[in-house]
């Protein structure tokens, strides 16, 4: 079996961290893996099968013989780096919105739609986070019985927006429990022991990018146009692990029976559905399964074909590393 | 003008001491405020006016002499004392679950069905916490326009479930944050940084209680059987303030603009909603404001007569004391 020359780029981050782990446990075939980031980081190093490896800085030369190329460094360093990548011959699977809805770069989550990685050509783009659980959930419903209509409201966490906002939840938890000041870099109001309806920026139509990349990313995804969405995205005082309340209209019936017995046998999907024992998905449970767990699955009692559901995963790893990882092996 | 004999049952708790605390500030015209508990609660003393009152113990004899009761200790509690009082010429207004759909008692929130008071035969209903800060932001829709569908996704401060909620949340983000063992007493699951989806008791159906509460309550004081609604509800690690993502489908059209017109003329809500400049209805706000505060209005992008909306509360004032107390204006 051939190796391959890897490269991360945004490797000190919190989802490039991801990277280099999830491509040591899925023993990912690796000559070579090159960690990129900016000056700044320059003199880290990073552990990777028992190696420190340097961090190094990324610059227009960084791709001469890299085959794959992991972005996760946000949307300029990919607009300005991802193309010259591509150029190189090397493969982008690239983490940042800067060419999701791009008409020449397929958009792929390898559970619902992995033949489109063959369309590319050069860059793939790895979905949002929120857009990743919700469209694995969703596909098995979807290729048995059609959706007309998808409503979903997220309860997303901090690790979503980086490390600083890990840092600011832990900082003003203490500081609201011991009665100190409180400060504020990242959000712009207090996170900790609150609610946020706003995640990333708003647009001109009252919606946020987050709102708008749920709706045109899973159209994307699906090759469906016709899905009508709502999304109101919102951020949780929670560290890892978005959670997603979805109702969905089906295009013809399906009990819920049988719903949960296609999600036994999906892969990705955890069934996490035991009302009675009190077992249902928790953000906290997205630290030990990587699977989009599934729960709370009712039929609805308004609409003869809707059906509701709870869903969580983790969004550092399947809602993004993970996802990408896996992208990469469809490559190999 | 008159005066009363107001008595509370519950007073110690979290809601009960919310009740001495407004009846106070809205300087409900009293002659005798007599503050009734439980066994366990004797000796405690309450700061009403200046004056600390001593707890009483409740029993079937407490309501000689008493015009109104307000009751906030349970069902049980309920069930068993307020026909007593009823029977007594006393005015029960009770905030249990315990009457709340008997057709013999009304369920009222002043800015919505005040007229259904004079139905009372004895006992009024206090609805819900979530439900009361719904009906309240919807009627205006319901007025103007009609509405036919309701989906709503809570995110509920865990002082909805009492003061050994609070001390739950408070004691477990202070372990974590510290690294100490997680210790657990009120919800099945840790709720310190996480989200669960399970409020008060699973029903044969799938639903909570809580889900099935906003379901059938909302559809009560509407005096309207045929919305269809759906809930999910869940609990979030937040101190004060129920938060609410809602979406509605109207019966006719109304735009956005003449929407946020008839908000700002009506009473008991705020309009916040300003996201230029990033204001919209957060929980921490509840502690500052008493009105159901409105936000992130905006008209839904794959429905016509779509509507979506952020709408949140206090809990305890709104969703509970508050609307209680205002039920005992409108009977004096």
């Amino acid at each position: 079996m051939s190796e391959f020359n890897v490269a991360i780029i945004g490797a000190t981050g919190a989802v490039g961290r991801e990277m280099v782990k999830i491509l040591e446990e899925r023993e990912f075939p690796i000559k070579d893996l090159v960690l990129l980031a900016s000056k700044r980081s320059l003199g880290e190093t990073i552990s990777f099968k028992k190696k420190a490896l340097k961090v190094q800085e990324l610059n227009t030369n960084s791709f001469k013989d890299i085959d794959i190329a992991l972005f996760s460094a946000g949307s300029a360093v990919s607009m300005k780096f991802a193309p010259i990548a591509a150029k190189n011959g090397t493969i982008v699977i690239d983490n940042s919105s800067a060419f999701r809805m791009d008409s020449h770069v397929p958009l792929v989550v390898p559970e619902v739609n992995a033949d489109d990685v063959k369309k590319h050509k050069g860059i793939i783009a790895n979905p949002n986070c929120s857009t990743i659980q919700m469209v694995v959930a969703l596909k098995p419903v979807l290729d048995e019985v059609g959706i007309n209509r998808i409503i979903v409201s997220t309860y997303q966490a901090v690790s979503g927006t980086g490390k600083a906002a890990i840092d600011e939840l832990e900082e003003q938890s203490s500081q609201i429990l011991n009665n100190k000041k409180l400060t504020r870099k990242v959000y712009p109001h207090q996170i900790a022991f609150n609610i946020l309806p706003h995640i990333d920026k708003f647009e001109i139509n009252g919606y946020t990018k987050e709102e708008m990349k749920l709706i045109h990313e899973t159209k994307k995804i699906f090759g469906n146009n016709k899905i009508k969405i709502t999304a109101t995205a919102v951020r949780v005082p929670v560290f890892y692990g978005h959670s997603e309340s979805i109702y969905l209209e089906t295009q013809k019936h399906i009990s819920i029976k049988k719903l949960k017995n296609i999600y036994l046998k999906t892969n990705g999907i955890k069934l996490v559905d035991d009302i009675a024992n009190y077992k249902y998905p928790l953000a906290t449970m997205s630290e030990i399964y990587d699977d989009v767990m599934i729960g709370r699955l009712r039929k609805d009692l308004s609409e003869s074909n809707g059906i509701n559901m709870w869903i969580v995963a983790n969004n550092l790893r399947k809602g993004a590393a993970l996802n990408a990882v896996q992208i990469a092996e469809l490559l190999i």
